[in-house]
Order: structure tokens, then sequence, then C-alpha cells
């Protein structure tokens, strides 16, 4: 049985807070006692406050071109200028949406920028390198408590072809994201066809279940769930390469 | 908190099964009890099965272009044929894979047609209403033991930009898919960046971890998650419309 539990963080997180300190305080305050295996899975805001990624709109001068294209797609000329200089590539630009390639390799809306559950007129952006912020959390508990967890960064992204927006991870540590079936047989001896399952965004997908959108709850713990362990590991591996991507 | 249990059935499904007392039966075997609100996940697997939505490939005559095709793409062309047949619309077919729009409107590999977990030389077809056949287990356990619950059938997808393979709805009953943040607010009193989730399919996704591919698990519980009820649904409301689709 894979039990998920949600996590609430009253605090407000700023840059230069020790966020795994405060994670697992908060995970005291909810009685809850962190254990071998368990994973823990943490909205990319409250990473993205606690690394500084976060921006006043009043600092950001947009360029001519961001200019120009915030007027066609009825955005924010700063947070347009945001949007460019966090991609690699824009994918596509139509009817307001903005899908682009990240720095990191995303594929998704507005380059992960995003103006909900900040103040003022802010703007967060994504951790510059999640996997290592990850890593950070994981470190983090093994040496406060001497807990062997793996952790999940999470965003919420759309998907083609399908309306609704999941989570999915975008950094991860102590987990292999991907759990293959290649070489492996089903119930009759034939090979499966389901050869790999992305299961670090599947485990993002059911904590989001319990974090929810604007209940304080960025963080939640998934225990039960027997997963390969990985000391080096990336999001990178569930990344799939241009070249084999059949609708880009 | 959120609680998944997988459940074991350990018969082989056939054609005039009655699937839902099969289920019922085997989650008493489990020593559960089925409580209001629990949100039942089968894989479409078992209902095609017990709908006879599974194909002997020695009687299925390939037409002139499902040979062309299946030379083209390495496949059996008996496959191929049932793969244009389950099809509306073929958008890829490269490097052996085809990806195609259902009858149903899933946009999905090889129109969902599948030879693993079946017995000898045959296939399995997506059920061809699933969103009734998620209705009749739910009307039927509403009915043999007086719970009120919803249910999603899944499968396992693939996905554009990202690795790997997730499970999602494809029948629901007794659910919203989407939980709507639209017109509502954050923690600071900002309207919501991200709108619409698809709980269906994340909840599908948290399934599939307790499921895996052939341990002959094809059912999961998922209890504690307190979802919108809605007695007419439909899967087809996490189905984008082609027009609306920048990457179609």
């Amino acid at each position: 049985m894979i039990q998920i539990t949600s996590i609430r963080i009253s605090d407000d997180i700023r840059l230069y807070n020790d966020l795994s300190a405060m994670i697992l305080e908060a995970i005291a305050d909810s009685q809850i006692e962190i254990q071998n295996g368990d994973i823990l899975v943490v909205t990319h805001k409250i990473v993205s406050k606690a690394e500084g990624r976060i921006v006043d709109l009043a600092c950001i001068k947009p360029s001519t071109k961001a200019i120009r294209m915030a007027k066609v797609h009825d955005k924010d000329p700063r947070v347009m200028e945001l949007i460019l200089k966090e991609s690699k590539q824009i994918l596509r630009a139509k009817n307001g949406v903005i899908i682009s390639e990240t720095k990191h390799g995303f594929v998704c809306a507005n380059a992960g920028v995003d103006q909900s559950n900040v103040k003022g007129d802010m703007a967060v952006l994504l951790p510059v390198a999640p996997d290592e912020s990850a890593s950070r959390i994981q470190d983090s508990v093994k040496k406060k408590i001497g807990k062997e967890i793996a952790v999940i960064i999470t965003d919420t992204f759309g998907r083609t072809f399908r309306n609704g927006q999941t989570n999915v991870a975008i950094g991860i540590a102590g987990i292999n994201p991907i759990k293959s079936y290649i070489g492996t047989y089903d119930m009759y001896g034939r090979k499966l066809r389901v050869t790999e399952i992305a299961v670090a965004d599947e485990i993002a997908s059911a904590a989001e279940l319990v974090m929810g959108k604007a209940e304080g709850t960025p963080v939640a713990i998934v225990r039960g769930y027997i997963f390969e362990k990985a000391s080096k590991t990336s999001v990178k591996l569930l990344l799939r390469a241009k070249e084999r991507d059949l609708f880009r």
C-alpha cells in the first residue's frame, strides 16, 4: 500500500532560508516521522523562493522583442522578457499561449515563469539546477536525521492532446525516474509492450492530489512505494531528445 | 491522507465474465471493505477481455494498405490491420512507432492495440465505450454492496517531449476528471495561473504505482481523495479539441 500525506508550511519561504530545515520542522509539526525509503515531493515554488529565483518585475526592462511579443500575445512585457531569457527556444506561440523549451530542456508554457502564490508584482522562475536542489534536500535529511530518502521537485505542466495539467518531476535525487520493463515478460511469457514507465512523473502526479494549489501544502510524503535507488540520477532521463520526438 | 492499495485477480478474465462481481470478490479476498467515496481504478485490459475485445490474429486478413504499412514499420500485418481499423486518423508513423487518434479520440501508440498479457496469438483492443464500461462497474458496486464509488479505467500512454509512459484515464464514472481553479485565488489573493488539473489522469498515474505490469494486480483502490462527484461525466472532457492543440 502507498500512503501520500501532505505537509503544511505556514511561513513564507525567503532567500537564504534553510529549506530542508523548514521542511523537516513542518513534518515534525505534522506528527510524522520520516522513514528510510520515503519519497519527499516538493513543489518547485518553495525551492525557487529559497534560492532567490524570484524577481521583482519593476526591475525588469523588457527588450524590443519582448515588447513586440507581449503585445501580440497579450502578456506583461516584463514577464515576456523573463520567458525569453529562460528559454532555449520558443516552440509555439499562439492565442496567448507560449510553449518553449527551457534552458534545462523542459517543454512547458511560459518557460515556467509563474506569478501565482507570490507577493505583489513578483514572478517566480524555475530553479537553475533542480536536480542539485533535490540532492541538497536529500543530503540534508540524511545529515540531520539520518534517513535515506528520495526527493522529487515538481511543477505543473500542460500536455499535448489532453486537457488539464498534471504534476511532473523537474528535479530528482535518489530515485531512478524510469522503471524499465525492457527484456521482461508478462504473465503469459510474452515480452511486454510497455517498456518504460516514468514513475517519477507518476509520483509527482500522485502527490499533487494532496498538495492542491492554494492550501499552503507545498510538500508531500509518499510512503510504501518500492523504487529503484540511484545515487547518480537526473531528471534529464525523462527528457526526450528532440530528434526522437515525432511532434516537435 | 490518500491510500492506494492494489487488488490481485488470479483468474483469467473471459468474455461474459461478470467483471464487477470478480473485482468485488477479489477485493473481499484482500480483506478490504469498499467505502463510499473510494475510487476504483481498473486496467482497461481486463475490461476489454470481459467485453470480448480480444482478437485471434489468425482470423484477421490484412488489407493491402496494412501489408504495405506493416512492411515499412516492421509490424505484424494483422496487427497493422487492427491499428488501421481502430484509428480515426494516423498522426505520425516513423521508426516503427505509429501514433494515431482512436475512434474514441485518444491520441496514442498503435491505437491501443496490445499483445501483452494475453494468451497465444491474440491482441487486445480498447473497450468500445470505456465511459459506459466504467459506469457499469460503478452501478454494479452500488447494486451489489450499496456503496457510492467512482471508477476510472486506465491505459498506459506515451507522451510528447518526455521519455517513459504514464497511466491515464480512458473511461470514467462518478467523478469530474478536471479540478478547476478558474476564478479562484492563491494565498496572496492573486488569480491562479494553473487553472485546470487533470485529476483523473493523476489518479490513474498514482494507481499505476501499485498495479505494475505483470503482477496480476489489474485493480487498485484509491481512498481518501476528496473529489467532485459527477453523475453525468465523460473522459471526453480530458480530450483536447484538435484545433486547440498547438502540436497537432
